[in-house]
């Protein structure tokens, strides 16, 4: 019996929707997800607006095994994550003891008030865990299977790495990746075929341009290795036939 | 009376949920929609699996002014975001008369079989009108307030640029920028009293780390320039106070 472990991701921050940031926490989220058996299903970007944040989290809690939100957990008047986390859990946010103590004994340290801002990173919805990192002082945190993590990249990522050993494993979807110098549209037909031929084999057909040349990748992903290299062996022989001069692309995450 | 148009994006495909594929859609849409005047408000991301876009588009068509598609039009067996968009305003798809000759001609000239696959990029809903663009023969297509784009960036932006006439604008947010030399928590509590004083002015706080500095971009953002300088001069004031010095960054769209 196959076990199909299943994550969102909510991309909080106006930064992302405005076009000045580019996001690149998605991708990383998706690959080291996936190299957990866990496969990211949607993704949401909101705003700062607490009850669209609230919204997309109550329904992606509860559709999909675990969420993953960036952003938005700073010590700024627009780092709202934290607060509307807790109201669409319903439950309250206080400082947790653990972490005042330790940001207010880091920022004593360094000649810094312990002010009302900095002291903000320390509020934790109620039942919380802590997700601790490498990179920041101020942790993230898991509440049910929600987790929340910081919008800046390296940041995110010792996050999850944190918290990555909290979570169940299912298959891992392994990928092959075939390079193509032809159209989509010259192999499309027998691609088809060859998708029907191998349902539990997703096959993925992306265009490319290099150079004055074209030409497409065909991505390959199953959990079931065998299957996923009858369906390359059967693919690959398609590209032949159609003169697309087919090589194997380097295997990616 | 302030206008505020509003528009989602909902990007299609498993490439950029697996992570192999880095969107950079969204963020282009996000500025090109802002200098019309026009406001980002939600991203998804979904797979290829037709009911997934079927309750993406319809849960943010009826939200927002406008919903832009990105992916899945091309001609492969994965590329299922016409059919989709049928489904979703529940009318019939079929060769759209126009795109057929002009694809058909056009393969046929270049010595290339209109086979079934490459004819599937003439497949339209009933009632769209068709987006044309500068780079590729097959065009998207409008049904209602959808826009239906093309995945490969190039061609995204030249359908959008194609279809950008047809929207209505709304006010068009400014911004001004500030570098501050300061973490966030130096400037967070005055960052909030000016927050306050301007409600209609947006703020936004970013860290940064470069070369072993580290500081806060503020990001301000406003359709009113007297109440977006106003602030700015008081942000700016605020990261002098904080020793942060501060210099304005160049604009941004």
């Amino acid at each position: 019996m196959s076990q199909t472990v299943t994550a969102a991701v909510l991309v909080i921050g106006n930064e992302i929707l405005s076009g000045r940031t580019q996001d690149t926490n998605v991708a990383f989220l998706g690959k080291s997800l996936n190299d957990l058996g866990i496969r990211l299903m949607e993704v949401r970007v909101v705003a700062d607006i607490e009850d669209e944040i609230v919204y997309a989290v109550n329904a992606l809690r509860v559709r999909y095994d675990y969420l993953f939100t960036t952003g938005g957990i700073g010590p700024t008047h627009d780092d709202i994550t934290a607060d509307s986390v807790a109201a669409a859990f319903d439950v309250g946010i206080d400082y947790h003891p653990e972490v005042f103590e330790l940001l207010k004994q880091n920022f004593e340290s360094r000649g810094l008030e312990a002010n009302g801002a900095r002291m903000r990173m320390a509020r934790v919805p109620d039942g919380a865990l802590l997700i601790d990192n490498e990179i920041s002082l101020a942790p993230g945190f898991q509440i049910e299977n929600v987790f929340v993590l910081a919008g800046v990249p390296s940041i995110a990522r010792a996050m999850f790495n944190g918290a990555s050993n909290r979570l169940r494993r299912g298959e891992v979807v392994r990928s092959r990746s075939i390079r193509c110098h032809c159209g989509e549209g010259t192999i499309a037909d027998t691609l088809a075929v060859v998708q029907d031929a191998f349902p539990v084999v997703d096959i993925g057909s992306y265009p490319w341009s290099k150079d004055g040349r074209y030409g497409t990748s065909l991505v390959l992903r199953a959990t079931d290795i065998a299957m996923l290299d009858s369906a390359y062996d059967a693919v690959f022989q398609a590209a032949v036939e159609a003169g697309g001069d087919p090589v194997e692309e380097p295997a990616e995450a």
